[in-house]
């Protein structure tokens, strides 16, 4: 596992208010919602959410609360862990499969094992020891 | 304001096991724990955390809770806005202050008016309008 951070995805209560505030407020530069077309269920997550490219090639991401409680496969009610999560862009399959098996025996706990999602990335998520959550990732895509 | 994320700070229960979580479990390359010479009362903030230098510039900061709450002037109780800070590094004292004004004016509820602290940086806090906590920073030894 390299010492990075990809992504940081900020939970939030609305979208387009969150949205409006980091481009319009602090002026950050807007890729756009992005994954408008995951509608979601239920049970399955929707897939919009804002993207913000970073200088150092970081990207924030903003995310409606009750979608990444979803994601991750996390209880949908107020909790620390979901405020947030750290991404991981991982290299391949295995590298996701590797590195979340490297977490574990770290002491992390799986909240949801890897598998394929309905956006073409290939995920798992655990929280760190005091409930900090990162999604490592494999998008074939990037 | 530039789009960049410079610091990001994780609460922690208990700085020692979150250390070695991301040093020893996770391989991260850490600056060691800095600032312990700052001892910090019950009402101003310790100064000691773990510091990891990760890739793109980024660094990775675990903070005690307890003393993330004083520094930030927020209560101590469990919340969500200090879970996590997001640390931006700015050009100057005045560019803090114009920072600070920029995010009220776009809708952030400040928490922590600017103010020299006593590891020799000038700093100010703000919650954006989930409640995510920001620190935006002026150190003139960087």
């Amino acid at each position: 596992m390299k010492p990075k951070i990809s992504v940081l995805t900020l939970a939030v209560s609305n979208l387009e208010n969150a949205v409006a505030f980091y481009r319009d407020g602090l002026g950050f530069p807007c890729k756009g919602i992005l994954g408008e077309e995951f509608e979601g269920t239920e049970t399955a997550p929707a897939g919009a959410l804002g993207f913000f490219q970073l200088t150092n090639e970081l990207i924030l991401a903003l995310y409606p609360r009750s979608e990444l409680a979803k994601d991750a496969n996390l209880p949908s009610a107020p909790e620390s862990s979901l405020e947030f999560s750290i991404g991981y862009l991982a290299d391949s399959k295995e590298d996701v499969d590797h590195i979340i098996d490297q977490a574990k025996s770290a002491g992390a706990t799986l909240t949801d094992a890897p598998h394929e999602r309905p956006w073409g990335i290939y995920s798992g998520y655990f929280k760190d020891p005091d409930g900090h959550l990162w999604e490592i990732i494999w998008n074939p895509s990037m």
